[in-house]
């Protein structure tokens, strides 16, 4: 089933369009996995000697493509790609297994590499067989077709239940040459930490090791892909990929190393924002979505008390429900606060909708105008900051409301 | 507000009859608390001598009267209970402190108590302050009123969202002696572990000793209260209070000092019948339920891990909408189990949806048969057994489904 909800309403007014990114290639097809009418399956190629770093779901039932792919990336090599749609091939016993194995054999004979240089992420329905003789013929054809400016076609064959594809790109220069790093990422429900991504594979030309890679692919994800929730379900098949085709190495970019590198400073800040700008774009195109929400927690003990709290109040389908009314319910602010577990001092705590303080010092802040806060609710984002006033921990997260549309739409999705 | 939300469909057929239990005398009033045309306020008295035991929520930012009760509880010694709807005094700082003081002292001085012998709970809105002038000279009239058959009216009058008031009632034998334990509950949403009830008041008439009731309690919440969850979200005001007003002494009941006392085998089970009960009509109430929802756990590690992978399949928003939607949708509670952080095998789990199994040793269950397993989704009661394989712990929860309506309720419940 394709799903047919209408474009989100938080969707970017654009696409961001994708330049080439020298040393991948993209096609996308239709090997008739589950949709009709619509392409489903994804071909990513890399050239000869491209590195590659991964972080998956931390689900104690992973998928099979999951179990491949954590296997593969001892080797830190990648070749290829190959991304379906409709079906998860989680859940799926030794089938699944056998699926995997398959399906990276007919890609590596398409795209001539060793099939443990084949990456592999299946999204869609758990717990049905996937067929991989379904990719027979097809990703003969794909290889062939491949091309560096497919990006979009590749972002829109990896979508289930998303409305709009999902793409960015930032540049960075590493010894003077410029770099870039392209990404794309799907996912509308099922989203929490850790990994909220579903899926996500990010792309770069720079010439990086992949322990160094690793390293910086797994500091950046908490502040990305980790700090966001849709409905505090995480997935099976989470996961994200981060490949470094080198091919700047042509163009004077040093090879580097090691994560710790100095040449690397710039680079890894358009790391972070490439991944927050595509975990933004999942939880703006979350299931029944109306409004995009910012949860600030500061003052708690420590920052991972900070990001827990945060959680709590992003995950409460109290707190959710009430932004989805346009409802300054600060209360079950409160309430969510006081069930994360974590330290906190009824009369130090402090609340604020967009930056109007509602509740201080605990209870409700004289000063605070209904009309006011009224008014801020109606907006498309929302802002909630949460002082604690007892410690120095901080952390952020995103999330959005839930609305009628969310339960419609996981209702009756294999329906 | 009073919530005009239809009667649940999972209701009883018909509330219970709950005779007067020796003892204890109800009644109820309008206050103004918040409400019009409807009671808002209940009083209970007690004659000389009662005891109390108490559970209350986990809640890092408590109310006002959840302080106050913990603090009382020390006495063991308890007079009066005096409970209000629609105004929680929750987050109200000091002025909730001085509204529950001066409760206190309306209702001593109304039932001739020592204001430490008042018991107060309040549930509705978090953070408006609650005036407690208001009950002053509509206590003394209800202290003049109260009778021991007045239970139905007190269990509407401490209604707040709820489409029903919830009783319940059974009898057990002491030492040959005939004794009661009957209660009342509310709560429609806001319910998760722990606790789970928003509000919950019992009273036995069997002579038994604060201590040994408190002991009793603390282990009876477990397999109810602690056991139930509509929406994962955990009250600032829940409270559950246990009085045994010991007047079937004179009947010839044995004073009950310790709660290892063997005569009391059939009270236990008695007072475990009477919290289940109450938990499940609570569950029932849960906001925009259709379906009643029981899942059990077996084979876990430990019963500890039963219950944390029982509770994260009844708190999935993807498992509660997908029974909404009346879909066996067994790839979900695979996500789930997987997301507990529990322990689980892929290839040992083994799912039922009522009595079927549909997934077997990590892939799908070659002999299920998605019409009948179709039929059973239409059911108002589903029930879910899931079994890990690798242990023996077991565990059994309950919820209900997700709906729109629970939505829509939440979205506007301040409005």
């Amino acid at each position: 089933m394709a799903h047919d909800a209408p474009l989100s309403p938080l969707a970017p007014a654009a696409t961001p369009d994708i330049p080439p990114l020298d040393g991948v290639r993209f096609a996308a097809g239709a090997a008739g996995v589950r949709y009709a009418g619509r392409t489903d399956v994804m071909l990513a190629i890399l050239d000869e000697g491209a590195t590659v770093a991964g972080v998956f779901t931390k689900s104690k039932c992973p998928s099979a493509p999951v179990d491949w792919c954590r296997a593969r990336l001892k080797g830190g090599k990648a070749k290829a790609l190959l991304v379906n749609s409709g079906n998860a091939n989680a859940f799926t016993g030794k089938l699944g297994a056998d699926a995997v194995k398959l399906s990276a054999k007919i890609a590596a004979a398409a795209t001539g590499a060793s099939d443990r240089q084949i990456f592999i992420a299946s999204t869609g329905v758990i717990g049905e067989p996937l067929d991989a003789r379904k990719f027979d013929g097809v990703l003969e054809k794909l290889a062939k077709q491949a091309r560096p400016d497919a990006w979009l076609n590749a972002a829109k064959a990896i979508m289930t239940t998303d409305t709009f594809p999902k793409l960015a790109t930032r540049k960075a220069t590493i010894g003077g040459v410029e770099v870039t790093i392209s990404g794309m990422a799907k996912g509308a429900g099922m989203i929490a930490p850790d990994m909220a991504t579903m899926l996500s594979f990010v792309f770069t030309d720079a010439p990086i090791a992949a322990a160094a890679l690793q390293t910086m692919l797994s500091k950046a994800v908490q502040g990305s892909f980790n700090a966001i929730t849709v409905d505090s379900d995480t997935s099976t098949s989470d996961t994200l990929l981060l490949f470094a085709t080198g091919a700047a190495k042509k163009r004077g970019a040093p090879k580097i190393e090691k994560a710790s590198d100095r040449r690397l400073a710039q680079f890894k800040r358009a790391l972070d924002d490439v991944l927050l700008d595509l975990a933004h774009q999942v939880v703006k195109d979350g299931e029944g979505a109306r409004k995009f929400v910012e949860v600030t927690v500061t003052g708690a003990e420590t920052a991972k008390a900070a990001k827990r709290i945060a959680l709590s109040i992003a995950n409460s389908p109290l707190v959710k429900t009430a932004i989805a009314g346009e409802d300054a319910n600060w209360g079950r602010i409160v309430m969510a606060v006081g069930k994360s577990g974590e330290r906190a001092e009824r009369d130090k705590l402090a609340i604020w909708f967009g930056g109007v303080r509602v509740a201080n010092k605990g209870q409700r802040d004289p000063a605070y105008d209904e009309q006011d806060v009224s008014q801020i609710m109606k907006r498309q984002e929302i802002v909630i900051n949460v002082d604690l006033g007892i410690g120095a921990g901080a952390a952020t997260v995103w999330t959005c409301d839930l609305t009628k549309e969310y339960v419609a739409i996981n209702g009756d999705y294999r329906s």
